[in-house]
Parts: C-alpha cells; sequence; structure tokens
C-alpha cells in the first residue's frame, strides 16, 4: 500500500504551528486531541455537513467562519467522539473547546474552528478534553514531527496516517501546499466524517479563497460523496497564510497544487476504506450534462455487487452495465461502451470478447479504472470508491459504539 | 431459520401444472429450467424490471403480456444465465424458449412468459435449453412435488426454497394462494434479480388483476426495492385461474390472501438475502407524504454502516439518526424519535438512555424492527432490508461471473 505520509507536513507551512496528544477519549490512549495554530490570524475557508444533525462543532466552526468573514486563527480538533446528537450539553462543549482554545493562543473565540470526529450520541469528557487543549498548547512546534503528530491525532477507523504536499518553483518564490485528513468509512460516503485541513503558504484573498476551496472539494473530496449525503461532522478547512509571499494569481501551477494535495487526499481516504484493497475511479463520459455523468456514477459506486467484484477481482460487467442501466439518464437502446482497466467488455447491448485471466490479474492492482462511455454527449465526471470486503464488515460489525 | 417451504405449492392451484429439470445451464448440475402451464389459458398480470438493459426475456414477455391483454398459457423460466446484455442473438434465444414451450403445450406464443435469471452477458447453451423445456414438458405434474421442482429450478444463489401459500374458506368455497420466488442479493436491491411467480384460484377479470398485482407489489416486493431501481430481469407475475368458482370480489379476504403471499414471499427473499441473519424491518412514520417516508427509510436501507450494524447486534443508533438526517425531509432541528425493537433510543436531539445489553439480545431476533418517527404529518412507509455480513462478500465477491 502507498504510505499515506508526505514528504511536507501541515506545520511545514510557514506561518502554523502544529501538535496533537491523548488526552483520553479513546479507550485505547491513542492520540485524539489536535491543535494548528496560526502565528496570526489567516484567512480561510471551509465546506461542512449539510446532515440534519450536523454536529454541535459543525455549526459553531460555520457560524465562525461566516462571523469573521473566513478567518481562522486555531483549529481544534478532536477525535473518538463526534459531539453529534448530544443536545444543548454537545453545543456548550463545542464552545468551551473553542473559548479555551481562543484563551490559550489569544485570538478571538470566532477565530477558532472546532471539529469532532467518532462516535455519535455521547457526551464528551470534558475536562479531558480542556486539559488535553493545554497540553497541545504547550506541545505546538513546526515542521515534520508536529505535523505528524496532528495527522495521528485525528484519525478514528483509519488504518493509516493521511497526509499529502507539494511544493512549487514559482519565478517569485516557492509556494508550499501540504494537508492531513482522516476518513475511512466510504460504502455510504455520507456516513463516514471526513476531517481535511489543507494549508498554503500561497496570498490568497478570502473571497477567492472560498472559490478555491470550492473547486478543489468539487474535484477530489465531493467526487467520493454525493454532495447531499454529508456525515454528521464532515468538515473540509483551506487556510491560506500568506507566508511565501507569492500570489495565488501569479501563476496556474499555484492553484493546481492546492488541488491537487485535496486529490491526493480523496484518494488515500478511498485507499484506506475500511478493508479497501484498491481505489477504483468511475469515470463516466459521453454524457449530456454533468449531471447525468454523476448519477450514473454514483449508481456503481453504490452497488454492493459491483463493489465487491471489484474486491474479487471479478471482471464480471454485467454489474457495471445493469448498474447504469439503473439510471434514468441511460435510455433503453442506449450505445453505451464500458471498458475496465482500458480493455472494452462491453458494446451496442453486446459483450466484447476480452481475455478474462488478463483483466482479472489488471484488477489486482491498486488502481482500477472503469469507464462509460454514454456515447450521448460531452460531459463527464470521475467518482473514487473503494472495493468491499471481509474487513469492511469486520470493522463496521464489531467497532463498539 | 424459518423454512421456505410452504403447505401449498404453485402446482396446488387448480387448473396448473409445474415441472423443474436439469438441462447443464448451471456447471453445478443444478435444476435450471422450470415450467408453469395452465390447462387452458388464465388471467394473468406482470410487473417487470425497467433497467435500461432489460433482459431479452423481460421485453418479449412485457410485449406478449400487451399483446394478449394478460392472457398466459406457460411460463418458462431458466436460471444460472440472465440472457440479458446478449444483443440479437439473446432476443432469439427468448422467442425460442417461448415457441417451444407454445409448441409443446399448444398455446399461442404471445400467451408465453418467459423468465431468465443469473449471469448477465452470456448467451445461452440454446439447444440444452430447447431439450430441457422438452423434459420439462414431458414432466408436468399436479400438487406438492411439482411445485418444489419448479420452485428449486428457478433458484440462483438462494440459500433455500423461497414458498408461501394461503387458504381461505369462504361461504362460497375454498380459495388457494401459492406462490414461488427466487432472489438473494439485497445490498442494492436493484440489482438483485426477482422472479415471482403467484398463482390463485380465484376468479378475477384482467382489469382487476393488474390492480391487485400492483397493490400486492407495492406492499411486498416493491418495499424490498427502490422502484426506480429494477434489475435486468425483475419479474412478478400473478396468475389468476378461476379454478375455485369463487370471484375476487366475494369477500377481501381474498384479495388479502394474495397481499399476504405476496409479503410472505419478500420477507423470504430479504431473510435470505446473500449471508443475512435476520430481517430487518424499517418504519418510518409522521411524515408529511409517502414519499418522503419512503426517502428516509431508504436512506437506512442503503447504508452500510446500518446494515453491518444490524449484523454485529450493535445499537448504534447514531448511523440510524444520522442516515435518516441526510434526506433532504429531516430539516435541521427535526423532533425526529429513533426506536429499535421498540425501545427508544432517541428523542428530540438527545440520546435516550436504556439498557444496551438487553437491546443487543433484542438485536439477535430473526426479525429486527427500525422505528423513526418524523413528528412531521401522518404519512408512512415500510422497507424491509437485510444485514450485511461476511456471507454477502463472500457470495458476491467469490461468485465466479
Amino acid at each position: 500500500m502507498s504510505s499515506g505520509v508526505a514528504a511536507l507536513g501541515i506545520a511545514d507551512v510557514g506561518g502554523l504551528r502544529a501538535a496533537g496528544v491523548a488526552c483520553g477519549i479513546k479507550a485505547s490512549g491513542a492520540p485524539d486531541v489536535a491543535l494548528l495554530v496560526a502565528d496570526a490570524p489567516v484567512h480561510a475557508a471551509g465546506l461542512f455537513a449539510t446532515n440534519a444533525f450536523s454536529a454541535a462543532p459543525v455549526r459553531l466552526s460555520r457560524a465562525h467562519l461566516e462571523r469573521t468573514g473566513g478567518r481562522v486563527g486555531a483549529v481544534v480538533v478532536n477525535s473518538g467522539n463526534a459531539n453529534a446528537c448530544t443536545g444543548e450539553r454537545g453545543e456548550e462543549d463545542a464552545r468551551l473547546m473553542a473559548s479555551e482554545a481562543a484563551r490559550l493562543v489569544g485570538c478571538d473565540v470566532a477565530e477558532v474552528i472546532v471539529c469532532s470526529t467518532g462516535v455519535i450520541g455521547q457526551h464528551l469528557p470534558r475536562a479531558r478534553v480542556l486539559e488535553g487543549i493545554g497540553r497541545a498548547h504547550a506541545g505546538l512546534a513546526r515542521g515534520r514531527d508536529a505535523s505528524a503528530a496532528f495527522a495521528e491525532a485525528i484519525r478514528t477507523t483509519d488504518a493509516f496516517v493521511k497526509e499529502a504536499s507539494a511544493e512549487v518553483a514559482l519565478p517569485r518564490g516557492v509556494v508550499r501546499v501540504a494537508g492531513a485528513c482522516k476518513g475511512a468509512g466510504m460504502i455510504e460516503p455520507n456516513m463516514a466524517t471526513m476531517l481535511a485541513f489543507v494549508a498554503t503558504d500561497l496570498v490568497v484573498p478570502s473571497a477567492d479563497l472560498a472559490a478555491l476551496a470550492k473547486d478543489a472539494a468539487a474535484r477530489s473530496f465531493n467526487a467520493l460523496h454525493v454532495d447531499s449525503h454529508a456525515s454528521t461532522n464532515d468538515t473540509f478547512l483551506l487556510l491560506a497564510t500568506g507566508a511565501s509571499g507569492v500570489g495565488v494569481g501569479d501563476a496556474a501551477e499555484a492553484a493546481a497544487a492546492v488541488v491537487a494535495v485535496c486529490r491526493r487526499l480523496a484518494w488515500l481516504i478511498a485507499r484506506d476504506g475500511e478493508g479497501a484493497t484498491k481505489v477504483t475511479t468511475v469515470r463516466v463520459s459521453g454524457a449530456p450534462d454533468e449531471v447525468a455523468a454523476r448519477d450514473v456514477a454514483r449508481r456503481l459506486v453504490h452497488s454492493g455487487l459491483v463493489r465487491t467484484a471489484l474486491f474479487g477481482r471479478d471482471p464480471n460487467w454485467g454489474r457495471f452495465v445493469s448498474a447504469a442501466g439503473n439510471s434514468p439518464f441511460v435510455p433503453p437502446g442506449s450505445a453505451l461502451t464500458c471498458a475496465v482497466q482500458g480493455v472494452q467488455v462491453f458494446a451496442r447491448g453486446e459483450p466484447t470478447p476480452f481475455d478474462r485471466e488478463g483483466l482479472r490479474e489488471a484488477m489486482g492492482r491498486e488502481d482500477v479504472k472503469i469507464e462509460i462511455d454514454l456515447a450521448a454527449g460531452q460531459a463527464s465526471a470521475e467518482v473514487l470508491t473503494s472495493d468491499l470486503g471481509y474487513r469492511y464488515v469486520e470493522i463496521n460489525a464489531e467497532y463498539t459504539t
């Protein structure tokens, strides 16, 4: 498996310090409080879960970002407990986490983003969390180790740490982008909490940053998700410290690096996928519009039969094609073609002969691609998914509430 | 596990004979051709898959029923091969199956219904199938054994034979309803081929029969499915031989018995569910309308996290509530309550304390009920689903194409 560790960590981005500690939320004693602090409040943009039962920290953080117009001084995260469906007490816990971080950091409370991930419906051990935030603050540092501690402390059922980074040399200077994320459950991506934190030292005005975050998410985290299917706690936060002095408008490569880091993080989530053995990209092209392309792709990645076939390296394209055929955007008599790992298996209503053993072997690779061409237009969409194996069941049936 | 065998078989319904034989489609040598023949053509109503890649036999059978206005002389079924995505050759195979049955039975070719189920995208071994139909015809019989042979020969990955029956004593005579079905894959019910054949000796006019089939399906097979998500081969056929001489209008019990038999068959499909250990009923009430109720129920049964929690007997209601929260019909601040096996676990935004060990034990029963009350209206809906365990992965990852 590819490593989830990147060359640069989030605290290698100029203007940021990070830390991660164990405060005892997790019975295992693993790290469960992470802190990211800006030397001075920085521009930020965030995308949040839209679930009716959005967690208290999600609602608080969204309100904070709105109030400050996109300015963040600190990000405090706990893992092991989602602080969702926890009523008034949960609201208060989230507010206390923010105010404790603000007090320690010396920023406005509205400049604090709070994220929680883990089990739903249980109250946080308040004293432990506050004590943990204090120790995390005392341990804040720049560089690789501090970044690793941060990335470690946001994990829940993740099998490995997930980081990504890019460094781009531009005429006006070197730009860094680095991030960390957590997330593993993928069968119903809406249910998986995904937290992603990406920072860059680019200079990006607030309004541009919001657009960049939206664009990057659409091409990464939201291609793992069906947008309307968010979990209670999903959060993607993009920070721009400006420490490089290079403007985002100075070169297209700068924004592209942000997108690339987000895409890599999304790939790592799919790769983890609670028992996943590979990452499958479903690409639907030749669609009348992007909505149609996405709907067809969604039919495949939501199918247990498709995802178990991927786990079993089974070129059972009948499952792929009939999943597509359930979309209202695929009419009877459709001339769609289907290819797996570049090998055409179905075209114009009939099977295409292919080397089954060869394709089975090709489906054992870490990256698998299913391509559906609807032959009905120019639009396309790509969605990432995990395969469905025994470990998924093990993790999710035996994961204690 | 409850037995899938019923007191009466389909060939215990007056006016019908049945048979099942092995013709060699299945490598295992298991029975794979089934035949049901009416002494004289009878009234029939059918519901079929709506997939863009509906199989050749589905398209042929739908056309036949339309042409005859709902009259059937014979039903010929093969298992082990879906004859879907098989192009012109597949169309011809389906037509040949119909004409061979018509020739043997002596009815019009349009009075033959053809059904296929199994692997998609492979051509039928034509000569074997035709020979098998001949032998099945030679072996046609009434009664229990012939019914069992029919029910056996329509199986694919089903772990057990699925039959249901009812006998109702009415003032004007005794009425029988009996049926058989096949279907096991449930994680994406749309992908699972379901074939269901239900016969009654009631006297039912064609138009009334279509309405009765639709009503019965809505309360049984379509509560396993999201309607727009049919497989390539789904077929539900309701036959009324009239042999009892009792009219469907003579007593409400008569139509109710048809619905009850369909509901029992649907329950058996959920119970099988490729590795299922129980049948879970998700009941959503207090909805503004039925569309909303169904959407919320669908969010739960489509969630791998919900279905693995059911397998693991885990009263992890956070998964249930947050799945519901993804529905656009559940607004932020919803006052929904959630109960599992009659035990309230969540209400008005907060967990309700409950005996976790007791509930875990109750979730080990063969029938599990999750109830969501949206507290936002009077409409309700019920959906059946299977839990997701290791066997599902085994069956579907290792089921050879």
